[in-house]
């Protein structure tokens, strides 16, 4: 008999960076409300999000940003989807579970509703393998197991800090790959879960994403964009590359694969171009640059990697745009700000 | 609609380490028989093989063996099904596929026959992704493509050196994991073929795999196994961590996942682990050796390239056992006798 997955109850919060649809939380019910919410409301503090009743949450806008953290508050993006960091910062829990709201409950190929949380909270709470590749993937899965020639001292693993989930149906492109293949959908299940391997980067998309916060919460920082700034779109990215290598540092493992959303609708390529086109070049550069990132020994939490990396993000990226030498004060900042706010707490 | 795969009839070869069971030959018939057949006779070389009728083969037993390669025969493995890499060698066409003769035609979750050497071809003639990982796996299958994020001067890719198939039914354990779980088998079909990033190394199973001979081959030695030698089963494994680490120094890429062949019968895990077991406590140095090399800018060729691995295995394995030594040299055997076979045909 299987072992039922724990639920976690309190142990995990719900990080929404807005929601404009309320089906979305009518759809998510059996799923999420066992859970509390946290809301960063992305746009306008002056409008009014109605959370439907049976639902436990707390909501904070700009106004409520600006209050909590005072001149630091310049960290957290305005007007985007990377103003959800704030609820990262503002959680008491352990475990975060974010998700978008254009994200709805996807159907595995028998037709069953997929349970998201279920999925992730098993990703979280077993290890990873990030030394070695296993053929079969998930070594831990029921079923699998580690195959003839992986190195035994290598099977307890390491914790996983994050688990980073996939989307059926409308895939997650850039602007220019949209453009392209307007009809392209992702219809593919692929039953697996896998640790990206030590070493390697990989592109992590927020829409559909839960990890360890008391692991790698301070790293999951995401950057600064929307109003105000040159770029957009890039927010989860920024985080996934930040944690990649601090993870790597700091032996945390990273899992990519199942659970899978349902991916409604596909954003305005047009729209998205604008707020992407500076990070497509910018890209070139900044993926070898963090391919080549080495953390000293002396920093040992994640606080003093992230401090470390935004050193290294003012050398080694201020010649691709003054922009890094503005992101990496904010990463300075945003680590002061997590430090006070959850200094401030028992826990 | 989708582009027929190219059979590649006059430029793939069949290489089967023995055949114990001609039923295995009937029921590849289908997918087997448009191509030349390598068989290299691992045992006794008076006991004969019959091929049915239709199937165009060579077939070398140990005295054709000593007969080609004289004093160089003693780096082809004896009464082990290393001798396969004798076939390799002797072959003349640009790429290879080796299957063992447990190995049956799997059948997808439809129920429908798999054609392995259609998905082995379209795994070698499409590129590799090493360089920076794609969450939605191969970008270049059908309904897939780069995500948002992945760097677009990467999205090339680099040529595919080795496609890894895998296996349904019994899994590829070692023998404490055999014992431990006799009856675990594997019916999870995991629909995705993947590139196995730089820098990462994988415990590449011999029953089901493709190479481009003229990319590899040089590298696909396996070792010294079976009579006479102190260790089983690593052949394969020990033919992984050298290619491994060759692609990655020349650019070339490994794919894991699809096709599944069905795995039919467990070896016993009582003579595995007499096999096995210096291979057990080796690989925990092995691994780590492997994972440190770094090849000189000066080897260009999979040749020069594999002669400097063997100076480094040498030097940096002769003190877990003597073998290594002896190891090293049949390595350099091994490319002396490659090189004199090759050199003597005009292709």
């Amino acid at each position: 008999m299987a072992t039922p997955v724990p639920l976690l109850k309190d142990e995990l919060d719900i990080v929404i960076p807005t929601i404009r649809n309320l089906d979305f939380l009518e759809q998510w019910r059996p799923y999420l409300s066992p859970y509390h919410l946290i809301i960063v409301q992305d746009g306008d503090p002056t409008k009014v999000i109605k959370v439907p009743e049976g639902y436990d949450y707390e909501l904070y806008n700009r106004n409520d940003i600006n209050r909590i953290l005072g001149p630091k508050a310049s960290c957290i993006s305005f007007k985007d989807s990377a103003c959800r960091c704030f609820g990262f910062m503002m959680s008491k829990k352990k475990y975060i579970f974010t998700i978008d709201d254009d994200c709805w409950v996807a159907k595995d190929p028998q037709g069953k509703d997929i349970n998201a949380m279920e999925q992730h909270i098993t990703n979280l709470l077993t290890p990873s393998t990030p030394l070695f590749f296993n053929t079969l993937y998930d070594p831990y899965r029921k079923g699998a197991d580690f195959v003839r020639g992986y190195p035994f001292s290598m099977r307890e693993g390491v914790p996983t800090a994050i688990s980073h989930g996939l989307w059926l149906n409308v895939p997650d492109y850039d602007a220019p790959t949209q453009l392209v293949k307007p009809a392209e959908r992702n219809t593919r299940f692929v039953d697996m879960v896998m640790t990206i391997p030590k070493g390697t980067l990989f592109p992590m998309c927020g829409m559909n994403l839960a990890f360890e916060r008391t692991l790698i919460g301070p790293a999951m920082y995401f950057g600064l964009m929307g109003d105000g700034q040159p770029i957009g779109r890039y927010d989860d990215m920024w985080a996934g590359w930040c944690c990649k290598v601090i993870c790597d540092h700091l032996g945390y493992g990273v899992k990519t694969g199942l659970p899978y959303i349902h991916h409604s609708k596909a954003s305005n390529p047009f729209v998205n171009l604008k707020k992407e086109y500076k990070g497509i070049f910018w890209q070139e550069e900044i993926i070898p640059f963090f391919q080549q990132v080495q953390l000293s020994k002396e920093s040992v939490t994640v606080e003093q990697c992230y401090i470390e990396l935004s050193k290294l993000v003012r050398e080694g990226l201020n010649g691709v745009d003054p922009y890094f030498t503005k992101l990496a004060d904010a990463m300075v900042t945003w680590i002061e700000a997590w430090t006070e706010i959850n200094s401030k707490r028992p826990n």
